[in-house]
């Protein structure tokens, strides 16, 4: 039982969100810095965490819940109020405050709803014992979150072969989620069982998340990895590099259409001209049976100003210029081989068989 | 003839690159500085034409070759040879360092070889005599180049309608060409008749070719230009807001395979999956029929730190991480629903009707 508990415990130390050692503090890896500088951060108060959520220092959707269950257990420590009651809606302030800094973040305010849910269901309790309480709730977001992970590199690691080249788009890799990542899950798997795949990473414009986070997480991890911009991923698929697609997903479809980071769609369609399988790789609660197709997923246009001047030492176009700047694309479940979640792999036809995963 | 040697003149003068009016030196606009400053240099020494094509002051086949021709005139007129063969000897030494600037740009090598071609067809002329000539030959260059650009133009207009949107990879415009360019021409010929397009520019990475030539001419001349990242494509096509594709080619095989900027063939793709026409547009001499097929061209890779660093304030990936940079790709011809030429529009079967075309 000891050498288990420390196995999840190094588990979870190694990931990119954690609590510290003192259990006082959330640590991150602060993002915006990378791959050029490595700052770890502790964050304590509320506007700590507030800031770390809001200026993308934590990103993804699986870290950012993470950071929220610790942040909430973090800020109960501080919380002044001696009585359950008072507690609960002390606690209610720091998780709207919390909620705030990326309302449409589903994570967030997924992993603060379930901690408030902790201290709703203890009422008359003493404080102390439910702080006790959010302790083990956040450890055990994090913990299935590792656990969700792992189970879909596992699937993940089924469809290819050693040595196959596999080429990804933006970033969900352990940065964005915990251990092994989901996207990325399956090479890092494979890493630690000695299994090496030779990893194309799309740069993945304007966010530059490829270049910036996936090739570097990949480059620490010692496994082989090559940048390219989007624009070559014909190319390399073409000079027969590529055995496999693996992309991650913000939201899937009943009937498989699925939504991720602009240039998703373009891979998958490539990897079809090519006959190349192509997956996506989330955990079932990206699933979404109530949005029956992609149509009815609306994507967010981003500021502009992220393609005319953002990382340039000087604007790349006039000001005078339009930019269409969609932060997501919607893939056709046409195009999509298999949906590789925690609870296996969906082949076609998706809508029956999403449906009766869901039974 | 008056009128129409005024407006021959006028034309040249509007490119990016002709004869100061004293005509005794070459005006280029300096394209490392835009989108920014309009920067306009005028080169009189054999140093500073060799500097403004090895730098790529000056970049795009036609205009490196409309460059090179003035440039040669412009250095006959300091030649210090008084015979027409020791004359002979000083612009072959010119020449020679003219091309040593891009030894593979076959525009500059052409242009070279032309000119010389007057003085060795000149013996025993006065060398003032022979420089008439030389000016007279550089103005054919031009001429004919905009000759060729108004054609490809003209045809391309026949197969797009007013409103109708296009989208474009990389530079082949104006300042790499003249006049109205080549895979933008259509556009540009249209402008000029009030017919109005929808232009959606890929910015190119990673020399940015699209956002900084290609959406800085277009916004310059008033077109609608929507500048977006490589990745979107995909979207954009689905959106419905394509019509056609037009791209530029550096070298076409006579099966109908051709070179072009890297990204190239995945547009090409992308629009065969969506149903929509992709021609390419340029002058016979781009076709190689000495060169069978697209695995016949060789793709020079170049330095990837154009990946990692350029343009960027600080590198967006760590020095251990491997890219891969192809400046081109090929796109097959069996993508391709035409090819856009001088001399007309070429269709399917290619390796017959191209064949058909050099009879």
């Amino acid at each position: 039982m000891e050498e288990s508990r420390s196995k999840a415990y190094e588990d979870r130390m190694a990931c990119s969100v954690h609590l510290d050692e003192a259990e006082t503090g959330v640590v991150i890896i602060d993002q915006r810095e990378l791959p050029n500088r490595q700052v770890y951060r502790t964050l304590h108060t509320d506007q700590e965490l507030y800031d770390a959520i809001k200026t993308l220092a934590v990103r993804g959707a699986p870290a950012i819940g993470i950071c929220a269950g610790y942040g909430m257990y973090v800020l109960s420590l501080s919380a002044k109020a001696t009585e359950s009651e008072a507690f609960l809606e002390e606690m209610r302030r720091c998780g709207d405050y919390l909620v705030s800094s990326r309302p449409t973040a589903v994570n967030l305010s997924w992993a603060v709803k379930r901690m408030l849910g902790v201290i709703e269901r203890s009422p008359d309790e003493p404080v102390d014992a439910i702080r006790r309480k959010l302790h083990d709730e956040s450890i055990a977001i994090h913990d299935e979150d590792i656990a969700m992970c792992t189970r879909i590199s596992e699937y993940g690691l089924t469809l290819v072969k050693p040595g196959d080249g596999i080429l990804t788009h933006c970033n969900a890799g352990p940065l964005a989620t915990s251990k092994y990542g989901t996207s990325i899950g399956p090479v890092m798997l494979g890493k630690e069982r000695g299994i090496d795949f030779k990893v194309f990473a799309d740069e993945t414009r304007p966010l530059l998340q490829g270049a910036r986070l996936t090739s570097y997480e990949l480059a620490k991890a010692g496994v082989d990895v090559t940048l390219i911009c989007d624009n070559m991923a014909s190319q390399v698929m073409k000079n027969g590099w590529v055995q496999a697609c693996f992309v991650g997903c913000d939201r899937i479809a009943a009937n498989g259409d699925f939504a991720n980071k602009i240039g998703t769609s373009g891979v998958a369609i490539l990897a079809k001209h090519y006959g190349i399988p192509f997956y996506t790789l989330g955990p079932l609660s990206t699933i979404d049976m109530d949005c029956p197709t992609g149509a009815d997923i609306r994507i967010e246009e981003r500021n502009p100003d992220e393609i005319r001047t953002m990382w340039y030492k000087e604007p790349m176009a006039l000001p005078e210029v339009s930019c269409y700047n969609p932060a997501f694309d919607v893939t056709d479940h046409e195009l999509v081989t298999g949906i590789v979640t925690d609870r296996g792999i969906i082949y076609p036809p998706f809508k029956e068989n999403l449906a009766k995963l869901f039974e």
